[in-house]
């Protein structure tokens, strides 16, 4: 089972780190990370490097397509060629999935039109611009595409999936065996749920960027 | 702020990217991954490579040290070169800290000696052959020295951290920017909660590897 994770310049490491932790464990999983070269790319604050083994020039095809975010999605809005490869992935997956802005990408190319969908807070209102439907689940699962929240929520998104794939027995023991059994010390994690202010404040650094 | 993350062949990639993602928005934050050499490591399943930009030999000082883990540590436990500069590096910073089995490593290092501390759960026993005492929670904080669970639970240490040092609503921030809300389509990530089927066939699995 080919799961191509996408990289490029400037992603946020736990969009793609998360959902890959969890689809590795997947049997006969063949995880292909994925860029525009092989080779070193280059996380949003430059401190981590993640290699790339594949091109998307050499890659045609896949089982599950995972397309990250980050900062750097705003601009690849914009990328005809690569949407043009999203597109031409997409007509060969079994599951084509988001984490994050990521989302914004598959809009871009096309794929959610009509469509409900989600990505991170900070962005979600904008993929209406696509002609997509903005849900605020932090799990959207729409056919074959499944869309998650921000960053941290691809873990479940791929949890989600494992069970799709490999049934629900399987998918609990890969999240024993990732002891995913979150606690975080706040409840802050949703513009429901963080305090005003501070959701205002992160509203403002995003604006624009997201 | 130096914050130095460990890596090394094998690795569980999850367990150092976790903490990375939520430690680099910290007030300046100089993350510095740090492996035996420069350049390309593997993880556990060869799929991805993460890239050291620092040495264990250029590094002499942190000011937060983190440790991950991996199938690889069982064999660090006996790397005397690696558990003296984990020892050195410890005299040097404000908080110490270890994801899944690199609890393991901080106990071979005599780190633990006499403190409550936890680890993966297929590993959590053996923590008293380094007289270390195994607890169940899911972060435990003794003093500077701070021990994780399994794999994803490096997420939730990494933000009880961020609130130590730069307050709680910093932390929050953080929480909501990563919208770390987290919603597992299963209860099943702890000993206690998964079904006992899938406890002992994991069990059976790890045995003698972590």
């Amino acid at each position: 089972m080919d799961i191509v994770c996408v990289l490029f310049d400037g992603i946020t490491a736990l969009d793609i780190v998360g959902p890959y932790e969890v689809l590795q464990r997947l049997p006969e999983a063949n995880v292909k990370f994925t860029a525009t070269e092989r080779g070193e790319i280059r996380t949003d604050n430059r401190f981590l490097g993640l290699v790339a083994d594949h091109t998307f020039a050499d890659t045609t095809s896949a089982d599950v397509l995972v397309v990250p975010g980050g900062f750097a999605t705003r601009a690849l809005e914009k990328d005809a060629a690569l949407l043009e490869w999203i597109r031409a992935i997409d007509l060969t997956t079994t599951w084509t999935t988001s984490v994050c802005t990521g989302s914004m990408l598959l809009a871009a190319a096309g794929l959610l039109e009509g469509k409900e969908a989600t990505s991170h807070w900070a962005s979600l209102v904008r993929l209406r611009e696509y002609g997509a439907i903005p849900t605020s689940r932090r799990v959207v699962e729409q056919g074959k595409i499944v869309t998650a929240a921000g960053v941290s929520s691809g873990i479940d998104m791929a949890l989600t999936l494992t069970a799709r794939i490999a049934g629900d027995d399987f998918a609990q023991g890969v999240q024993l065996g990732i002891e995913y059994d979150p606690q975080p010390p706040f409840d802050s994690g949703s513009v429901d749920k963080a305090p005003k202010a501070i959701f205002e404040f992160l509203s403002a650094m995003y604006a624009g960027r997201l």
